[in-house]
Parts: C-alpha cells; structure tokens; sequence
C-alpha cells in the first residue's frame, strides 16, 4: 500500500498525528508519499524569499530550491520518519536521489494559457526504481518518499508528490499488488465541492472524459485523477482519493480502468 | 572505508568538488559522514535565530533543531548525494533515524566550568545498527550520513558529527576491516598549529596523554583524538587524521592503540 499525503496533512499536528497512527496500523508493506508546500512557502517568507505559483506549481529558482531540499528532504521527511520509528515502524526516508530511487530531467519552459513559463528546477520524471524500492522494503522498510528527484548530473529537481506518489506505484506494480491511496482534506472525488457527503464512489476513464466535459471535475482535482488513471492503466490495482482520515482503502473514490 | 568530511569542506565548493572525486575514486566498500555547522549559522542567521555555542558546540532549542535537520538533513545531504550519483555512486542519505542507525538519548545538562549548560536537543549516541549499514553497503550502496540521530521518541537530536562517524566506525567492525578519516582543513595533528609540516605521524593513547599533558595537542583536537582513540580500542583497524585532498590513506596522522 502506497499512501500519499499532502501538506495540508502533514503540517497539521492533530491531521498528522492521525495520519501517522492510522498508516502504522496498515498491515503488510507499505510506502509514504508526502508533500510540504505550505511549510516551503512559510521558510521562504521567513528567508525573504517570494513564492511564485503558477497553475497552482511552485516556480522553483536557485533560492527556492534551497528551500525545498531543506522543507521537503530535512525538515518534513525526517521528522515524519522519526515519528514513525517512534511507532514501531522502520521507516527510512527517501529523496529520489536517494539510492537513485527517482530520476528526472529539468521540465523545459512550457505555454500557459499561451505565456511561455520557466518553472525552473523542477523534475519531470523518467524512471523510478521498483527493484530498489523493493529491495528495501524486503528489508524490513518503510521508504518515506519526499517530493525531490535528481537529473543524474548532481541536481536536486523539486517535483510533485502526486506524480512522485504515482510514478512510485507503477514502478513497484511490477513487484507487488499495489493500493495507492490518494489521501487529502476532502472525503474523496465529489460532485458538489461545498457537499461532503457528495462523494463520487467509482471514477472510470470514461466517465472522468463525461465529467471533466461537464464541469463536474476541474482545477487541481484533474491533474490528480490522471496520475490516477495513469497508475491504473501502468498495472496498478487499486488507486483511492479519499480523506487523511481514511485510509483504510474502503473510503474515497475509486479509480478504475472500467466500470466492471 | 569511512570519510568524515567536516562543514568547512562540504561548504567550500573547490575543495567539495575535489573532496567527492576523491572519495568516488575511493575503490571497495564505503561510507561518507559529513558536518554543516557553518551552513546552519548562516541559515539560523537569515531566518533571525541566534547561534549559541558552548565549548564550540552549538546549543540546540527548538528553533535551531529545525534549521539543522533542515540544513544537515536536507539542504547538505541531498545535494552531496546528488554530486555522488553523478559521480557513478549510488549514494544514500541518511540521519540516525532513517532504518534506525542511529538511536541517541537527549544529553541532560552539563557542568562547563563548574556552570551547568542545557545543550538542549542534542544527543548522545546508545546504538548504531552496523547490521542495517552493512546490508545497505551490500545492496551497492554508499551510506551518506548526516550528524542527526534520533531518540526512538520521535524526536530528532543535533549529534557531533565526529561522533557518527566513529559509532558507524565502530558498528561497522563487526562486519568489515574499517578504516576510518577524519578529513579536515589541516594535513594532520600538528604539533606547531602554525606550520603544516609539523605532522605527528603517530599518536597512540600514551602519546596523547604525554601531548594532551605537555600542551601540544588542546582545543577542538582533544575530542576528535579521544573519538579516534576510542574507534581504536572498539575494533576499527585504521584511524587517520588529514587534509581533505589527501585522503586516499597514505597522509596525515595514524591514529594507533600501541605504537608497534
């Protein structure tokens, strides 16, 4: 089971703690994805540094960069894994330089909505190493995946944790039968975003095209549900949106290839 | 073969990029440890946190615990794994509570000069797991360790990274013959601080207490020896203290138990 958790969740001390004993009760093997987004932008403010988003990602220049690697690699990820071996749980964390666990090339400046944008130092991912993830898990660990990566050429590359969450799946779908849990703020995927109890129960291929037509699904929820479909249709078994709160794998949205 | 590289080094980028080939080229198993301290001053100092210093080790309350796992665990150690992985190493980053190496208690305050100091959250070392490292090694991989540990609470504590680097030293024995460096901006032990080429070739215990006694050796050198010496005594095969551009083992001072 790989569960990934947003900022919103991790730097939340009552959602965290929660989090943390519900993810130590997963039997079997299991993989933490986290974010750090907030925290980042909050030690940037501090270092008097200006987060610029656009489309909801994080331009990452040279100072910013130095941000991320020490919120997302040091602060957030060790803490996470220390709190975890403190519950038993023999987690050791992971950027994808790490044991090269995540390589990834720096994206080239892309069009948004017409305006060419240089993100900067941000990672697209190439290759993830399941036969290593495996290998450590086979040893009684619990990787703890922040969201980095490297090019392979000595640079740190900040990347989405979703995509992380999703690419990490894939790559050990060829391993194991995985459940990627998706775990957010929300009860899962709704259809009326001020209605909890809203909840779509089964989100295929086709019916995400029907909902994105019509308006139902859309903003930061679209990019999510792709990496979704994506990890699906890459062999992995089982991907869930679902609440921090339960991540039991039998809350949320399922994503399913087909409705059958 | 385990390399302690202190901050002056790592933070120096000719003396870094000349330190990471050497120690790529460096055949057979191995393990580097590396410091920060200057760079966590200068981050501690960016984000309006003072840096105390005791004896010449940092105090640590709850704000410079963050800037040092952020510094030590993110920033410092996810960029020199990166470097490695260019260098064809598959480096893995590590704190004592990544997979468990290193467990520590908080130190509980200390009488300097006859006044007692709270270090704060700094700890000490109880267990590095030298069968968690020798697996990792044996899996093709370079542990990279930052000087945190934690204390099986959940909690990160600030740790000398003279000291990790001999705990892992020691853990180590068990399983290989271990030699160990402590690379640093001078050639070696020097008996006339001023003049580099008044190396102690040798120091074994008798000696350092005849030099400790006359003078000689004082300062910061006293615990980087009594570490050496205690490494020695713990089974490690080979302790040398030299310049971080010559750390292939042929330089500096030979730390030894007994002088044949």
């Amino acid at each position: 089971m790989l569960v990934k958790v947003g900022g919103a969740v991790v730097e939340d001390e009552a959602q965290l703690m929660q989090l943390l004993k519900d993810f130590s009760a997963i039997e079997g093997r299991k993989v933490l994805v986290h974010g750090g987004g907030r925290k980042a932008t909050k030690v940037a403010e501090r270092l008097g540094i200006e987060t610029q988003m656009v489309n909801g990602r994080r331009v990452t220049d040279t100072d910013m960069l130095e941000v991320v690697t020490m919120v997302y690699g040091g602060l957030v990820n060790k803490n996470l894994v220390a709190r975890l071996q403190a519950n038993g749980i023999n987690a050791l964390g992971l950027t994808g330089a790490d044991a090269d666990v995540l390589r990834s090339h720096r994206r080239p400046p892309v069009a948004v909505n017409g305006v060419p944008v240089d993100f900067g130092f941000v990672g697209d991912v190439d290759h993830a190493d399941g036969a290593m993830l495996s290998r450590l898990i086979e040893a009684g660990i619990t990787p703890v995946l922040a969201p980095l990566t490297h090019d392979g050429e000595g640079h740190i590359l900040n990347t989405n944790a979703d995509t992380i969450a999703s690419e990490a799946a894939k790559a050990l779908a060829a391993h194991y039968d995985v459940t990627l849990i998706y775990a957010f703020e929300k009860p899962g995927v709704l259809s009326n975003p001020d209605d909890d109890n809203s909840v779509i129960p089964i989100i295929t291929h086709s019916l995400f095209n029907q909902y994105k037509a019509d308006g139902t699904i859309s903003g930061g929820m679209l990019p999510k549900i792709e990496n979704a479909l994506a990890a699906i249709e890459a062999g992995v078994s089982r991907v869930i949106i679902t609440k921090a709160t339960a991540i039991d794998g039998h809350h949320g949205t399922v994503i399913k290839a087909v409705s059958c």
